[in-house]
């Protein structure tokens, strides 16, 4: 499939290395086509990835992967991304607000997107490995308006290795809220365990 | 121990009825002496509870469960509650903050009380009876600035059925905000599975 990563940071690097590992065409976007990162990536993947700006990403994915952080997001999309895209996952943002959510504020400014939130609950090695902790056995969620669109994204999480019954789809992009509010006792877990590569998984 | 569980609602029959079982000395204190709710639970315990108003109970106690609803917790505290005081419990509020958090309001509002924040995180018949899931191997989570009251509160939580490495202390009473603001999730995972017997699990 032919994706756009959206953002050369950590995340994206680590996404983007992912898919391309799983035979994906990547193209990396970033502000300027002449971005140092996204130029170490294409040649640390032996030119098999192509690397652009977001508009030239956008074009060229079927899927966009916006791992832009979370306060850039909006201003990233904007730069003239206004065809009917996926946007798969944005780390979350930190204005954290009980009646909106940055999942929702990007459908909104690109309402022809469908928009779906998933993977924001972790960190990002185990977002593409969530082997490496207890057997893979751990939650993922994912929420969005468009059904078409998160059955495309649960395929790309289950070959990332997420266990079909670990995905939880808790509905429309409102939900979002949710997964952004998580951050902050994510950040105290991490401060009290000083570990960042754990999950949380739902038992009943 | 003697006990003050402020608020008769169903977190507060919950819990002071596990106390009770634990041979604890309980008074329910609500808003006026004469709560109907609070001599049903009285009467239902054969008289192993005693009730009275929230200043009864709160000169009662050695330790209090706050219990009472999230958006009326500081206006139900206030009613006289001049005493040094641990606050061990009180329900999610919705007036999610990032800045912010109803176990601070608390805390600032009575300096000389212990608030610790914990058992926030799940449906209250989990709270005392964890086992009732997944061999009761789940996690719970302790915040508050006193050391003391955290030791005390650790005890009460073992007493209920908790395991010792299944309770996380992430630090001062500021780490509330991440626990408040897990309750979106809480409840978007409650909207999807149609189960509110449900807690997390942190796996690493």
């Amino acid at each position: 499939m032919k994706i756009a990563v959206l953002g050369t940071g950590i995340v994206g690097d680590t996404i983007g290395s992912k898919l391309i590992e799983l035979g994906h065409s990547v193209m990396m976007g970033s502000r300027t086509s002449a971005n140092e990162k996204a130029k170490d990536f294409v040649s640390k993947h032996n030119g098999k990835a192509d690397a652009g700006t977001y508009t030239d990403a956008a074009s060229f994915g079927e899927i966009i992967f916006n791992c832009t952080s979370g306060g850039g997001s909006i201003e990233a999309l904007k730069m003239d991304l206004a065809n009917p895209l996926d946007f798969s996952k944005e780390t979350p943002s930190l204005a954290i607000s009980n009646t909106n959510s940055l999942g929702e504020e990007i459908q909104k400014t690109f309402p022809k997107a469908n928009v779906v939130k998933t993977l924001n609950t972790m960190w990002c090695g185990l977002m593409v490995n969530p082997a490496m902790i207890n057997g893979g056995d751990h939650s993922v969620f994912i929420s969005g308006n468009d059904d078409g669109a998160k059955k495309k994204v649960k395929e790309i999480l289950k070959s990332f290795g997420w266990a079909e019954n670990n995905i939880l789809d808790l509905g429309d992009i409102s939900k979002a809220r949710g997964t952004e509010m998580y951050l902050p006792l994510w950040l105290h877990i991490y401060g009290a365990t000083k570990n960042g590569v754990f999950n949380i998984k739902i038992v009943s």
